[in-house]
């Protein structure tokens, strides 16, 4: 059995992941932390859990936790990681970091959209992968912190991998429009996302300055080969779960539709957790929630010569918490969907 | 593994009950059937299972079903049931009925609650039993035909069995205040479960009227040692899943809570999917959403000394499909819990 | 014009106030305060009113503001208004406090509910009247101090008001399951109203312990002439806005629905904003949403021989701020209907 | 008093006209008609009627009803109106449809998109006018048959007039990602918007191929003394009420944010229903929800210098029936803003 610790399980991803690692065959969950809630029972904050677990909140000391497991996810603010892990720490248990800090390995765009210092970069350079793992399967394996991609950077990346690197589109004209439940926000209050202010309502928000911005753009540039630049612009949905993002990408030659379905098939041809629709068909969020998938729909506007791609994800799951399984599995040489196979939950 | 046929699986309890099936590891889905969906594919009704099942909706021919498979699940419209199912087919096949025919053992009262002629006396009398597993697990593995009970009425029935054959209670004041979301309305389209009908507003209906009412006054009746008559008052609520079951008792004695508690721990002791929460707590739908759990909690109100016992459940999981996995692991002599053993899924 | 003030304008009620106000024709607003955001423009923390209005916070100074206005509404947390009212204030400008400081005359049962010391009793007995308009048109007028009742209350008191003291009623009998939208619970941040904690679930709260009860049985006992004593469970429905009440009474004689109805319609012949619903028709919270109205269903359980009155209103209008209009109304003689006759808006 | 009739009253846009037409001091409604229900009293169908309309829905014979009433608004689907309207029922009543048969002046591309033969052309080449009351106010007044916008449409074009026909922006780059509440689809049964569907979940639908597409282009051509062919998407929102229409333009010259705020500024400075809100601010659906405002929100990713403007309208108020009675009003020589100065009503 795999020991693992949950550093900062009192949020959203964080509970998410209990319950993913609580039905793993592998998994023996032995420490949950959180900053404020020290010797809270999780069943009292989560009850979900009463008669499932006794785990009760422990201290933050990563340190300390290093010893007793063989991994420890970390579901922290951004700034806090980079801060609190070192060489020794990973050198004794595997890292998968669903936070922010080291995401983005270009450290200055980090540290600009982030406004914080970096609190590593010797680990951020020489240790740590971007666990998209349809894209970096291969070598997360050789990693030891594994920096778990965001929410809305998880269902952009995958919706447009597959022809980043292609001729034929215009690689200036990338938009992402894309729409989030609530959980997106956290568990922490806010007016924005007290019920009486969110429901039975939609709005646009951090337009043209979200930081999920760079991690797109970096990973995408790495495909592409090229940097790319792209107009990202999240909206907040009344709604527990999903992410739909709704890419625009213009075409500057004429390709049929049927040769775009060839390329992702192609290019998922061995990914389990990506769905490519037929055509004709665009994702809902309602047919992911619950699971790993990232369902992928494709259109051709030959009117405007222009690609609409529409990708959904649970984004506590494949956004976050699932992902972050499917990376352990890999860091563990275990079939990536162990743990992950549940069918998404409907109508929910 | 146990061959097992879903006949009437593209409703939302049959769809449920193929996704329970489909994660419990003892079952091999054969046959799923449709009165309106033949040689329709299963992933394009409901894409949750694309990439996760090939089944293909088959005829509704349960004679010759029966030959096939180890157990038959009907999801059916009341009335239908009682005239297909024969002595000959529960000689082949055992069935559990998600339906309301065998539920009420009756007649009379069922005929007249249901404004319908019963198909089949005989089986109803001689080889069916209510299949709630917490009543009466002792007895379901004798039988062939098990009458899977109603959401609301397992939802009332488990918040109030442990009391009613106590000599403190007024057996002639139960009432039931059940509030349930929209999926115990079902997928037929109708305008009072048209979105913006029923979103954003609450509303009692079949108020002293609602057919689940005889089923549960029988059912505690039993119990009792008397007829027990109450008052049942469904809501519909603006949410997908869950029912809330608010239980008044007046008491004819002084009792102190802790004694009630004791009666409830004793009575479901054994029963890993009922939930007493601790004093001061009460259910919430949230926490047993995705799971087959019944959770309960008890208040007394001492102004007026009378119980309040509420009860909340998933009502396609414990109030149907959950309950008739539940019920098929009994009859086929598996642990209870198999296949049923997600953790609630929050926040969704 | 009436000069009016309103005090603590950053609330839900407060500013549902305040939209009434401004489409009120004989009304004019001079000051609006809060505690917290003084300076700041009323649209730039409620959206709807930019281009409407220019009203800016100002602070809380109750002594200064009669002197310039005709009526100041007070929509504050318990306890704080009676510390801040005087008989001098009232000498100057007329009193509608939206809080419970004087909703309940008996003191002691007042402070014993709301945990504090009552500042004010001479106020209380000599110069305050419980503004159910309905119940008390007649003597609102006389007063200065005007306790505008509760969400919950107003609601439960019109559904039950008629037959409290009718003779065939058991008036120990009675228990009132009320449900609301979260608007009831204000704009303060909570865990159990942030957006994806409340959202798509159901749960009781308050159970036998809420504050609106003792607020209700004086009410009632009244009527009745006698000390009533009655259950009352508020559940917390996901929606915005409406409360639906579901009254069980019990009956001690035979009673023909008919003339349950006629005593109805007899007791509201008079009032506009109660409607009695056709036989077999009951209230749903969507149809008087926005409005000012009560709407009212009865229905008679043959079997238990048990009355189910069923009423619903708007929480922040007939709950709140159009009660508290309709009481200005009265006070300034106009008809009591001013600005309050918007049909309710649907869907919404 | 204006006579008013509404033709196809039963749908949402009929009723939350007949409600606006209520509260216009000018109106007398008339007649209502419905095709399937005459007879039927219009407060069985929608309950926020009850003691206030003894309408009943009568026979939709337009040919009468012209000779009783001053004006007609039709709500019928598309194809209905453009075969029953005639000149002789123009020269007697005026007209204001609220469905699409009018609204596009070019035939082939609304028989094309609309799949259907249109009913008359002399009256669309002669006697009608797109009645996008901001742009053709000027003009509305001199026809009898006004052309009432469609949801989507009103809040794309009101976003993208201003600068339509500017020389820095890429007129081949538009493209308007809208999502909308369900009301936008109707109150016709179908399984999109049956509730378990379609709440807590969302989709784009009818990508590239929504029928509003060549309505937005042919106004905004219009403006822009060429031809527009620009990307639509629209997306079903789990909400009742709301469009938000999120717009990207590309720029081909570098322009200061507070140019295109100048430009927006003296384009509607003379618009009392569009608000431009502060840089900074964008809108929310719920700021709007109940009113007959367009709320607009300016912002340039200086990144990929291209212009994000969103709009943000009620589909219902602006979108629909408000919209028809703002045309209505400048028919008659009204103020435009008679019976339409509701303040969004919040939260709701």
């Amino acid at each position: 059995m795999i020991k693992v610790a949950v550093v900062g399980a009192s949020g959203y991803a964080g509970q998410e992941l209990i319950r993913l690692l609580y039905q793993h065959p592998n998994v023996d969950i032995k420490v949950i932390t959180s900053r404020s809630n020290i010797n809270e029972r999780y069943d009292s904050m989560y009850g979900n859990y009463i008669k499932r677990s006794n785990l009760t909140f422990e201290v933050n000391d990563v340190d300390k936790i290093c010893k007793d497991v063989d991994i420890i996810f970390l579901a922290l603010p951004h700034g806090v990681a980079s801060n609190i892990v070192t060489k020794d720490i990973i050198s004794k248990a595997k890292i998968i970091d669903l936070g922010a800090d080291f995401r983005i390995s270009d450290l200055s765009i980090y540290e600009n959209w982030y406004n914080t210092k970096h609190g590593n970069e010797t680990l951020l350079k020489e240790d740590s992968i971007y666990g998209l793992c349809e894209l970096n399967r291969e070598n997360i394996g050789k990693y030891k912190l594994i920096a778990n991609p965001g929410c809305y950077t998880t269902c952009s990346i995958l919706s447009l991998a597959p022809i980043m690197d292609k001729s034929f589109i215009d690689k200036k004209s990338l938009i992402i429009d894309a729409k989030s439940g609530v959980t997106g926000a956290g568990r922490s209050l806010d007016i924005s996302t007290h019920f009486t202010e969110c429901n039975e309502s939609i709005k646009a928000y951090k337009v043209a300055s979200h930081r999920h911005t760079p991690e797109i753009e970096e990973q995408l540039s790495v495909i592409a080969g090229e940097d790319i630049h792209l107009i990202f612009t999240p909206h907040l949905v009344p709604m527990n779960r999903g992410i739909l993002a709704t890419c625009y990408i213009r075409l500057t030659e004429d390709i049929h539709i049927d040769d775009i379905y060839n390329i992702y098939r192609e290019f998922y041809k061995d990914d389990y957790f990506v769905r490519l629709l037929n055509k004709g068909i665009n994702p809902e969020t309602k047919w992911v929630k619950g699971s790993n998938y990232c369902d992928i729909g494709i259109n051709l506007d030959s009117r405007t010569n222009t690609l609409i791609v529409v990708g959904a994800i649970d984004n506590l799951i494949k956004g976050a918490a699932g992902q972050a399984v499917q990376n352990m599995n890999i860091l563990f040489g275990l079939d990536e969907t162990t743990g992950l196979e549940d069918i998404a939950i409907f109508p929910v």
